[in-house]
C-alpha cells in the first residue's frame, strides 16, 4: 500500500470527510460535462480538483469541438452534413480498429449535443471560417478541421466542416471552459478546488464507492453513494509511461497538456482493474503548413519521396510524419510557394535547382529530382494520382530559388497529445480485460482511450468526446441505485 | 465473479487439491524453463498444462533461438561475436522504447544460457548454414535470423549469425521441444495435463497464492506457497484481443499459434492488476524472399515507390509492410531474377516493360518507372545509397519480362504473432500500473511482453526470451520464503 494509486479498501476506511452520490474527479470539459449531468438527473454531485480552479488542459485548448449530422452553424453555413456522412467520415479517420458502436453513438446524438452546449452557454457564430486546419482569428465558428475535403476522405464521405469554435476571438479554450464552469456554477452541485484525488476504494463485492483524496498535505476521503467519474486528463506530462507506451510521443517537443496530465486517473482506474487501450497510438500535429496555402510544397520523407497530399490536415500528416516516416520529413517549396510559417520557420538549405537541394541536404542522388519531376507533370495536369492533392494546391514547383524546411521531429512544430487510456463501455463505465464493468467506475476525456479509435479525426475531436460520453458517464453513474 | 480470469480471493477457497512451492501454468519452452530453473533451485513444483501433453506453440515454431556473446557454435563457424555486439544489435532493432536493462541481461548471459540448453540435451551442430532468414532443411545450426548483416545493423554492431537451430533436420520446434519435456520428466517435478488454469487466487495481503482451474468439467483449486508463473502462451488466437489492440494483426492469414494462445494467461495477469505492455505490435513476416536471392528484386508500396532493403529480414519486412504501408506492397523481378518463392507464388502482373507492369497493375504513371531507373543506376554502380542493399543483391532490372508478384496482406505469405503482454521486471514478476511487483506472480514467454521491444530482433528472439526469462522467473519464485 506504498503507490498512491493502489487501491484501498472500503472496510479499512475510519471516516469520510464527506459523501455524495457521484463523485466526479477533475474539473476540465469532461468533468463539467459529467457533473452537469448527473446533477441534472437528480445525483447528488462532488466535484474534486487538484488545481485551484477548475479548466483543466481543456482550458489551454484551441476549444474547437467537433460536431456534425447537420448543427445549426452547419446548415447556415451551408453544409449539407448528416449523421451518416459523420459517421463514415469517422469510420475511415478512426482505422484501423475505429470503435464502430460508439462512432455510431456519438454521430446520430452530435446535433443534440451541440444544442446541449449552447444551452449550458457556449454561444456559436452562425458562421464559417475558410481557413481550414486550425481555429480562427476571428469569432467565426466552423472550420475544415479533419481534412474532410482532403483525398482519400473526400470521397468516402460528403465533406463538411464539423470544427465548431466557440464565439470568441482567437483561442477559445479558455473561454470554452469559461462558459462551462458558468454553467457548472449554476447548478446545485459542490466542487473543491486544491484536492487530488490518488486512490479509489473499493468494497467487498468489489464496487468502486470512494476515493482518498490528499488535501493540504492531510489524507481525506470521500465516499460515493452510486459511482466515481474520473476525468483527470490523460498521460501526456509523465514521462515514464510515455516512455513506456508511446516513446515516438517522446521526441516530440511541445505537449498538448497541463501539469495534471500525468496519467494518475488512467492508473487509478487501471489499479481498480480497469484495461488500457491505445496506449501506443497519439495524436501528433506537424503544423509546418499554416498558413494551409504552404501545402503548395511538397513533403518529403528521409528518402526523398512524397508520402502525403500535403494540402490535409495538420494532424494526420503528423501521425504519418511521426510513426510511419520515423520523425524524419522535410517540405520543399519554390520561389512561388514559399512564405514563412506561423512558426516563422526559416529555410534550412536553399537552391537554385532541386539537385542543389538534394546534393545540400544528402538526399541520395536523383530521388528528389526525380520526386519533383513526377509532382510538376501531375501538378501541369491538375492532378495527383498519388495522394489525391486537391487542384488547387498543385502548382508545379519550377521557380527557383528552392527552399527546404526541415521538418524532422526534433526540429519541426509538432506538437502531441496522448489517446490512450482507460477502456470504456458506451456509457463511460470503466471495462475490465473481459470487457466486464467494473461497478461504480466511469472514466471520460484523456482519462478514457479516445472514443473513435486509433486515427485522430480532427481538431475538436477530443473535446467532443469529453463533452459527449462525459455526459453520458455522469448520467449512467446518476442512474445506479444508491449503496447504502 | 462471473468472469472465468477474474481473481478468486484465498479466503474463500475452500478445500485444494494439492499444494507446490512454485506452480507454472503452461508447458511451452518458458514453462519448462521456468519449472526446470524453480526446481534446481529446490522448490516443490507443479505444472498444470491444459493439452493433452507438453509443448505448447513452442513445439509447433521453427525452433530457432536467438543467442550469441559468443557462442561455442558461432565460435566454430568463425563468427567473433560479443555480448556488447550483441546488445548494440537488440538495442537497434528492438526500437522504438527498447529495453535496455533486459537487453543488457539478456547480452551479457545468453553464452551461459547456451550452455544451461546444451546441459538439459538440446543438442546444437558447430555449424553454419547459410541461407538466411529461415531454418536449415539440413541439421545446421547457425543462420543469419535478424539481418544482423543488413542495413542499417550491419554499420551498428559487427554482424553474427545468431539464430541457433538445434541439431535436427527441418523444421526443429518439435525436436526442440522433445529434448526440453526430456529434461523436464528427469526431474523431480510433477506435471499435470487436462488442467486448463482460468483464475488466479489472491489472499488478503495482495499476495498470489493459488489458482483455480479446471480438469475434467470440474473446477480445482491448487496453492502455490512461493508463486505462480504464468506461461499460458500469447492472444494471437483471440479474436476479439486481436481487434481490440492489434487490429491489423486480424488481416493476417497464417497466424504463428495454437489453440491455447487465446490471451488467457495475459487476461489472468490483467485481472489481478498485471499492467499490459506492447500489446498494439506484433511480429509480422512477409515470406516472399525465400529463397533469400529473391531479395534481388525490388518492393514497392501502393505508390510504385520503394521502402525497404529487399535483401533483409523477412520479419523486418513484414512490419515494415503491415504497419507502415499499410499492407499494400508488390514485388518486381526480372526475367534474370524471377523464380518461385517457396510458396510457389505466381506473379500477378507480366509484361515486357515496367511502363506495361505499372499500367496493367494500376500504378499512377511515371513512379514505378522512376523507381526502377534509379535503382537500376543504384546497381549498375553496386550500391543503393536509399536503404543500404548489399551488392551481391544488386542487380539491374533489365532483362524482360518483368512480373510483380502480390504481396498484399490479403494475398502475401504473410504470418504473425503477438508480442505484447504482461509487462515483468527483470526477474519474470509480473508489474502493476506503478511498476511495482504482484507478489508472488510471475509471467514469461509470449503471456509476457517481448523483453526486447517492439521491433522484433530475428526468428528466434521468442524461444530466447521464452527460455532465458522463464528460468529467470522460475528461479525467482523458487527464491521466496514459503507462505504458510
Amino acid at each position: 500500500m506504498t503507490l498512491t494509486t493502489d487501491l484501498r479498501l472500503a472496510e479499512e476506511m475510519r471516516q469520510y470527510e464527506a459523501e455524495a452520490d457521484v463523485i466526479v474527479v477533475g474539473l476540465g470539459c469532461a468533468g463539467a460535462s459529467a457533473a452537469m449531468q448527473a446533477c441534472d438527473e437528480g445525483a447528488e454531485v462532488l466535484v474534486l480538483e487538484r488545481a485551484g480552479g477548475g479548466g483543466g488542459t481543456s482550458a489551454n485548448s484551441g476549444g474547437l469541438i467537433y460536431l456534425g449530422g447537420g448543427t445549426p452553424v452547419q446548415q447556415a453555413a451551408g453544409f449539407d452534413d448528416t449523421p451518416e456522412e459523420l459517421f463514415k467520415f469517422l469510420m475511415a479517420v478512426s482505422a484501423p480498429g475505429p470503435d464502430e458502436l460508439k462512432i455510431r453513438l456519438f454521430s446520430e446524438g452530435s446535433v443534440d449535443h451541440f444544442h446541449w452546449l449552447e444551452a449550458q452557454g457556449v454561444p456559436f457564430k452562425r458562421s464559417f471560417f475558410p481557413e481550414p486546419s486550425m481555429e480562427s482569428s476571428t469569432d467565426d465558428c466552423l472550420v475544415f478541421s479533419g481534412g474532410e475535403n482532403c483525398a482519400p476522405f473526400d470521397l468516402i464521405a460528403r465533406p463538411a466542416a464539423r470544427g465548431h469554435k466557440p464565439m470568441t476571438e482567437g483561442k477559445a479554450g479558455p473561454f470554452f471552459m469559461q462558459c462551462m464552469l458558468a454553467a457548472v456554477a449554476r447548478r446545485p452541485l459542490r466542487v473543491e478546488y486544491d484536492v487530488c484525488v490518488e486512490t479509489l476504494v473499493r468494497d467487498r463485492d468489489g464496487r468502486i464507492v470512494g476515493v482518498v483524496a490528499r488535501r493540504a498535505g492531510h489524507e481525506v476521503v470521500f465516499r460515493a453513494r452510486r459511482g466515481v467519474v474520473l476525468t483527470a486528463g490523460g498521460f501526456v506530462m509523465n514521462e515514464e509511461m510515455v516512455a513506456d507506451h508511446v516513446p515516438q510521443l517522446g521526441r516530440v517537443g511541445t505537449r498538448s497538456g497541463t501539469e495534471g496530465d500525468d496519467g494518475r486517473g488512467i492508473r487509478m482506474g487501471a489499479a481498480a482493474g480497469g484495461v488500457l487501450l491505445r496506449m501506443e497510438h497519439a495524436e501528433v500535429a506537424l503544423a509546418a503548413t499554416i498558413p494551409n496555402r504552404l501545402g503548395r510544397g511538397v513533403y518529403v520523407n528521409e528518402h526523398g519521396m512524397r508520402f502525403i497530399n500535403e494540402d490535409t490536415y495538420y494532424g494526420h500528416i503528423g501521425i504519418e510524419a511521426l510513426f510511419r516516416q520515423g520523425g524524419r520529413v522535410w517540405l520543399l517549396l519554390d520561389d512561388l510557394t514559399f512564405e514563412r510559417n506561423f512558426m516563422g520557420q526559416e529555410p534550412a538549405f536553399v537552391g537554385e535547382t532541386v539537385a542543389e537541394i538534394e546534393a545540400e541536404a544528402g538526399f541520395a542522388e536523383g530521388v528528389l529530382q526525380a520526386t519533383v519531376e513526377q509532382y510538376n507533370l501531375s501538378a501541369s495536369r491538375g492532378e495527383d494520382p498519388l495522394f489525391g492533392k486537391r487542384a488547387e494546391f498543385l502548382v508545379p514547383l519550377e521557380s527557383p530559388p528552392y527552399a527546404l524546411l526541415d521538418c524532422t521531429v526534433e526540429t519541426g512544430p509538432y506538437s502531441g497529445l496522448t489517446v490512450g487510456g482507460l477502456s470504456t463501455g458506451l456509457h463511460g463505465e470503466v471495462l475490465d480485460i473481459e470487457g466486464g464493468p467494473i461497478p461504480g467506475l466511469y472514466a471520460a476525456g484523456r482519462t478514457a482511450a479516445l472514443f473513435t479509435g486509433r486515427g485522430y479525426a480532427g481538431s475538436g475531436i477530443s473535446l467532443a468526446d469529453a463533452s459527449f460520453f462525459g455526459r453520458r458517464a455522469g448520467g449512467h453513474a446518476a442512474a445506479q441505485s444508491s449503496k447504502g
